[in-house]
């Protein structure tokens, strides 16, 4: 039996809509042979037509609109303009509405009308692909819709921007100041010119907000995710973190407990001894923590031409051979409603660092407001200040505690006579056993 | 649409067989809405009826003999019996040709069988999945099939067999011998009382041939990878190790370079900077190595009861939702024949240990040895023997070169006046950069 041609229309011919074709070129036969299909690319689309580009576009018919590859003899459009609306937004509506299948590596589109797509794909018994959207070249949506199917997720998180991993990176790494590293990064291009979608925590946010809907099957709610950028993190905390142990990452975390919902973004202390611990660079991780199975861990490149189209051409493999995933892994109507916790009823350990009068009795009075709150300390850590003769440095583990009580405490200590700057503390990760 | 139940039957009522049975009871709703239809038990069948289980097995058919599956009016036979031929054997083979769908967990089976089983399957039009047979609950060849579909595979190795790892982990840990250790393994339940089929690495390398198979599009051969065990590694060599920045792990490593195919389960040495080094106890960690992606790490449980159920229960619901990937990701017919490379052809860094005469002139005759092959020195060190008043112990670490030269030197330094007892190597895991 000869299959027809599965025809591809790539929408966005820039870093990954490259990457795209050349894979399709390259590994043409090797694709073909596991599809049991061609995949023929129809049509494509960009912005500027005539720029240096690695691959030869050539021999492909060019569209002038983007929205227009929806009404093409595509099968399938992949869209890799980028940006939340405009364009990108458009063209996935009318392809969905038009029988098209969609893969895409768009997530801040996908973090605001993700849900209203995936309805518009299930109606129209297409399919719509997000895997490069989420940690790069990691096969981590097929690995919780399908390899993980048996398992109810109780937590997944991880480290999903590249960018912020090689800040913290290089700043742990060489003593550097966050300010410093972020120029290098950009000169290198790891982080853009205006870097707050990376260093401010939002594209880690979209991402892990499609994730936890993925893995509690419940609706895409970016509002529901607590975001906290890396740029309070001093080259201090780094070091102060390594003295006790521990070293500092942008985690998108997710949970489930009690049919509640916490899902965030924020610099957490990892314990050195964790895996998580020894992912640096640009690489991204993901851990999922299942009913059934226990712990999986999914390392590999978070970004990059190559890996990130790695991606997307499996997605469209998966579609040639006729596999058929709905979106979140189950069908829209079977979604879940739950509600959400908000970030001041975390339970766990933090981290606080304090600037206090050099004293008598200062430990003693921090240690009282603290105690009030129920909170106790695990360790402490005081030194002098390096720059001011009457300031000492206070470094305070505590035990387990809820994150509102801390914020009280906090904020008696931030209005104590003995205090000199606002109080600032560091969640750390809490670690399954 | 409602869909009618997708009927299971199971074979092999034991740590496994209860794990998919837990999964299938307590998940099912789960299970259901992501498949769209009930995965409905109608037959099972063991060894032993009667036995203390952690599932109520009352509620479903008993079949005496485990090979009658095959014609009960299940769609799926689910066997976790074990062992490479025999009843495990023949139900697989009758149920393929039955024109039903198996799901299995016994590499051995495959590793023996598993081109045979496979063409069946696919001239059946049934599928044969087989996630369970390789590094337990991690979803690898669905990573490898699906996910990292768009890649040319280069190499693929791991930490593979859980008992090994948790062994030379507590080698490491308590800087005990290998008898000490193997015996606590025994009594822990970690490791059989004939441990051969682990310790000497025929696990690994049963795993390790189906990955081979799966990422280079070859036929499962057995015959053509070289297997080592752990029983020779000392307590020293893993000293020793640590002292030049390595531990000692059990890999396998396939690789295909120019068409040529290796495949291999040894010790190895790994550089304590590489994420796999950090993988103790008796968790599994395969990294696979494509064109486009790059390097992905995939880690969790190797074994156990849940880990290794979760697996076959998310075959068994891939089936039921219609996905059909045929068992070496492409047609039977599509495969390709290469070359396999002999463990000589080996290029990469050794470590080897001495034990020779404590006398002038010694280090200069093993260089010339060693040189006299094309080998060069990348460190040394010299201690004296604790034991032997006259002997020191020599430990040199080369730079790459070809397997068979080292043999020749080794062999040399063997029949030498100056050697002790016959030398003793271990390879170094080729990391790319």
């Amino acid at each position: 039996m000869i299959e027809k041609n599965f025809k591809v229309a790539i929408a966005g011919i820039g870093t990954v809509g490259c990457g795209v074709i050349s894979i399709l070129q390259n590994n043409a036969q090797h694709i073909q042979q596991q599809t049991g299909r061609k995949i023929e690319i129809v049509a494509i689309s960009s912005r500027t037509k005539n720029r240096e580009r690695n691959v030869d576009i050539s021999v492909y018919q060019w569209i002038d609109n983007p929205v227009e590859l929806a009404n093409s003899d595509a099968d399938l459009i992949v869209e890799t303009i980028g940006g939340e609306d405009g364009i990108a937004y458009e063209l996935c509506k009318k392809a969905l509405e038009n029988k098209k299948h969609v893969v895409t590596a768009n997530k801040a589109l996908l973090a605001k009308h993700g849900n209203m797509l995936a309805k518009l794909a299930e109606d129209n018994n297409v399919s719509l692909n997000f895997e490069a959207s989420i940690a790069g070249g990691i096969p981590i949506v097929k690995a919780l819709r399908e390899g993980m199917a048996a398992n109810k997720i109780n937590r997944i998180y991880g480290i999903l921007n590249g960018t912020c991993n090689y800040i913290l990176t290089k700043m742990s790494d060489l003593g550097a100041n966050y300010f410093d590293v972020l120029k290098e990064a950009q000169q290198l291009g790891y982080a853009e010119a205006e870097p707050t979608l990376d260093v401010g925590g939002f594209d880690a946010a979209h991402k892990l907000t499609l994730l936890a809907a993925l893995a509690f099957n419940t609706p895409i709610d970016f509002s529901k995710t607590y975001v906290e950028g890396i740029q309070k993190i001093t080259s201090d905390d780094i070091k102060n973190a390594k003295l006790f142990g521990f070293c500092i990452k942008l985690i998108g975390i997710a949970q489930c407990k009690n049919s509640i919902i916490s899902q965030r973004v924020t610099p957490c202390m990892i314990p050195l001894s964790e895996p998580i611990a020894a992912i640096g660079g640009v690489m991204n991780t993901v851990i999922v923590e299942g009913d059934y199975v226990g712990r999986i861990i999914l390392t590999g490149p978070g970004a990059g031409q190559n890996a990130t189209a790695s991606a997307v051409v499996a997605d469209i493999a998966d579609i040639a051979r006729g596999i058929f995933i709905p979106f979140f892994g189950k069908q829209a109507n079977d979604m879940a409603t739950l509600s959400y916790a908000s970030i001041e009823d975390r339970v766990g350990r933090y981290y606080i660092s304090l600037e206090v009068e050099d004293k008598a009795g200062v430990l003693a009075q921090i240690a009282t407001i603290l105690s009030k709150q129920g909170i106790s300390i695990e360790s402490v850590m005081q030194k002098a200040h390096e720059e001011k003769p009457d300031s000492a440095r206070l470094i305070i583990i505590t035990h387990e505690t809820l994150e509102k009580s801390l914020l009280k405490a906090l904020d008696e200590i931030n209005h104590s006579n003995v205090n000199k700057i606002e109080p600032h503390f560091v969640r750390i990760l809490t670690v399954k056993k």
